[in-house]
């Protein structure tokens, strides 16, 4: 089954069920307001959501009207909780030689981050940051949506929680992630807030692409019209299973919380490219002695989207954006 | 003015106006049905919560009822953003002794970092976790709430956008800080979620309790009934003004986001005490060469409140709560 949320002027917009072509879609107000309302009655909204997809699908659902992406918001526009992993880990051995630090993590213990999340930018919406010396980069990664977790949920139980999969674009400013990170406090000025794919899928959607509570999938980032990096999903050193279950330790997860699973990385990185720009810039210093691909410049686009290896299908639709600099008031 | 939230089954809980005493409220749904809602319409709504409040204190207002803190919520018993400063110097400099690090912190640049904002527990509510060898400990600390802030808002902009201020316990578990600390990433585990007094006041309602856009009140903290400590608010190295500004650097401030200073904390902590365990133990380690007082057992607790140094009254009501463990499922 696959969800959208289209603006209605109020935050969490309307929620929409989409076709499994993705080309069309039904109003589930019926069901649920919002996407962030059926997942707090999930039990409730997801026979009923999956009823309406069946019939939007059979070409019977009066209701039906054409679906175009690049109009959504977010599938959840905003969020009580978003709590980002780092679970690739070549990625963070490339973050490491950029931003000169050693990490000191026990590697049985999931590297995670609270992050902005009362605000997901809409996929096709120009993305407004202060300045473009802030070393303006992307981050392209999969995240689940839960419904509510019980604080002590086993990584076993966590796998019933994992209601959605989506893909995420985590905006990053390099020059100030190093400055935040040695505080050891995590990130506020490094880390805005984050864009979603158009569409969120149920994982059984996925069909092979989900497997190990993983996205079997790779995801494929075009910077300027040029393709930089098509990263596999299923290198992760926990599966979001673990993640869920790690972020559960001390706390309830409320019902729409969004769990990341940090910047999609393989280790043969120098063929299949990166997910971010960072990673590039610490390969090239790994060859050359230093970085030589610049940041990224105000008016550059990214475009990220993730195909299903059975078929081409891009199941969560894309996100495709331009950096602006933001409108000083 | 004084606001708080009463429980009616939804929540974000019902919003009253309290009287100056704190004896009594009145219902505020006419205007605007939580705190924030009213947060998300303040140029309309605090005209009219001000009438309310006057009508209140002076005996005219039909609907008045007892006004319990022990009853209420929290002035927000969810929010969609806690950023938790660390503003206290004397707070940072113990915290490196317990922890053993030693933080590599710009002094120009606020500490801060993002926290669970999906709950926050009740004033007199148990707080449940799971287990006491996370070496459970509580953090004293005064709080603002903000309405809409746009991304880029200076210091001296950021004071008209301060619209309540807070009493807060940061709830932490020692033993996993430092862990997580040393990854670079900020707290999950070790920071479960925090509570708040009942009471959220408006900055001039603390009349010289508030200045330099600090709370110019001591925060008494007692555990099991004996004074911890009673440290005074005015010693941030930032103000409010500053750490919403900070905040504010590369994100929009969603209305409703809450600021934290931090644990309260003053260079002459062996006189005054502290407003955390682990603070005592650091002096311990600095007098007698180890620690001597434990961290808590379920079962303890404590309470939190602030009194202004004209007067006596404590304008945010109490923080008086139990920990106990964490329900086995």
């Amino acid at each position: 089954m696959k969800l959208a949320t289209l603006p209605n002027g109020t935050p969490d917009g309307q929620l929409v069920v989409v076709s499994k072509d993705g080309r069309q879609c039904a109003s589930a107000v019926a069901i649920a307001p919002s996407l962030q309302a059926a997942l707090e009655h999930w039990q409730d909204a997801e026979p009923a959501l999956r009823a309406l997809s069946a019939q939007l699908d059979a070409g019977s659902c009066p209701q039906a009207q054409a679906f175009d992406g690049r109009q959504a918001l977010a599938p959840l526009p905003r969020a009580w909780q978003w709590l980002d992993g780092s679970a690739f880990q070549s990625h963070g051995d490339l973050m490491d030689v950029v931003f000169k630090i050693e990490k000191k993590n026990d590697q049985s213990r999931p590297l995670m981050y609270q992050g902005l999340s009362h605000q997901f930018i809409a996929p096709a919406a120009d993305v407004p940051l202060p300045s473009a010396d802030d070393f303006i980069d992307f981050e392209g990664e999969f995240g689940v949506i839960t419904d509510a977790v019980p604080m002590g949920t086993t990584a076993a139980e966590a796998r019933q929680h994992i209601r959605l999969v989506v893909l995420v674009n985590d905006w990053s400013l390099r020059r100030i992630a190093p400055v935040e990170m040695k505080t050891g406090f995590g990130w506020i000025h490094a880390k805005p807030a984050c864009a979603m794919a158009p569409i969120a899928v149920t994982p059984d959607e996925l069909d092979t692409g989900w497997r190990d509570a993983r996205v079997q999938m790779r995801l494929e980032v075009d910077w300027n019209g040029q393709r930089f990096g098509a990263a596999h999903g299923g290198a992760m050193a926990f599966g979001f299973d673990e993640l869920v279950a790690h972020a559960a330790y001390s706390r309830d997860l409320v019902a729409g919380t969004i769990i990341g699973s940090g910047t999609v990385s393989n280790p043969d990185y120098r063929t299949i490219g990166s997910s971010c720009i960072a990673e590039r810039r610490a390969i090239e210093t790994l060859d050359h002695g230093e970085p030589r691909t610049p940041y990224m410049a105000f008016g550059d686009r990214v475009r990220m989207q993730a195909r299903l290896e059975t078929g081409g299908d891009s199941p969560f639709g894309a996100i495709d954006q331009q950096v602006v600099q933001r409108k000083t008031r």
